[in-house]
């Protein structure tokens, strides 16, 4: 520290530290959420580090003070969609019981999440998972890892529903989110979330 | 045409003009499948004159000289793509009757069409309806025209096949489908294929 700061602050480096480092979390933390907005319309892939900080307000430099490198920033935004669905579907839907009351209000959330608009571009699982289907490397592992863990949540769910078949109704329901999800964001019409969360009750019912 | 030219064939141009235009046909051919090829791994949006020259053979200038612009290349994939869908999977189930035998044939050739691997990322309908769905602009509305045709003729067959409801078992099936192939890319296991031809089977005999 240079003694001839005129700085009041100069002898209390911890604030300054603590500012720096809140600072450095909403950067991160801005970052992370641009980055997964972004995905689901021009795709993760798709993403600069100067189109981020256009629209974030942060500089070049300072992202480039909180990530390694681009590939941090894709890893950081799978681990932001995961939050926001988490926030948006799995937890709103945790009160009901196991099994078919909590599918329901999963069908329920889910449907609003995607009526919502929280990403622009719809459901992150469904963006990703097909834009990094046949890639390697930790964005792939990340983007694997988050749709193999919606599967398993659907899975353990129709489990504790009595489903004969857990596997073939998880995939069933995965199915008709991601393709109402697809024909929503290609022709606009609201029907199709509405007849998902249908034919998946229709699952639930058989 | 100079009259010092020392080229044996100046005096004939028809074969020059048909060798020209030969010319350029094979190198529409060429980049408009390895773009529709590409648009499968990375995306139908990261295509560039550059990498496409490079993976063909021709070169940049050629490649311009056949097609106006990068938007016009995208638009030439999708109609590569149509034309190797209907080659790989319609054109063989056609001779099949109207209806239910129709529809397990496209079955078939659907999950042979992605075994086979025609496209290296998989489905090409699932994966630019995905890249493309909050899209607007001629190749977005081009990706969107594929879609539907597809979406159509499931319905239509559904409809000869006698379902009581076509527009919903056109959605469950096509449903399957992309599912699967997504699935299929993310995880490598072919059992999601024949998971997704069972489950189809299922709605054509209920």
């Amino acid at each position: 520290m240079a003694s001839d700061t005129t700085d009041p602050a100069a002898d209390l480096p911890a604030p300054r530290a603590d500012g720096r480092r809140a600072r450095g979390d909403r950067t991160r933390h801005d970052v992370a959420r641009q980055a997964a907005m972004s995905a689901t319309v021009h795709g993760l892939d798709a993403i600069t580090v100067g189109a981020l900080a256009a629209r974030t307000g942060h500089s070049k430099s300072g992202i480039l003070t909180v990530f390694a490198n681009r590939e941090a920033i894709q890893i950081a935004a799978v681990a932001e969609a995961r939050t926001l669905y988490l926030r948006h579907v799995v937890e709103p839907s945790w009160p009901a019981a196991p099994g078919a009351p909590r599918l329901r209000a999963l069908l329920d959330n889910w449907v609003a999440y995607l009526r919502d608009g929280v990403f622009p571009g719809g459901c992150f699982i469904t963006a990703t998972s097909v834009e990094y289907g046949r890639r390697e490397g930790p964005v792939a592992d990340a983007v694997r890892g988050l749709a193999r863990e919606w599967l398993d949540l659907l899975e353990a769910e129709l489990s504790a529903a009595g489903s004969d078949s857990p596997t073939d109704d998880a995939f069933r329901i995965d199915a008709y989110l991601r393709a109402a999800n697809t024909r929503y964001q290609l022709f606009g019409d609201e029907v199709e979330l509405e007849r998902a969360r249908r034919l998946s009750l229709d699952v639930l019912g058989a």
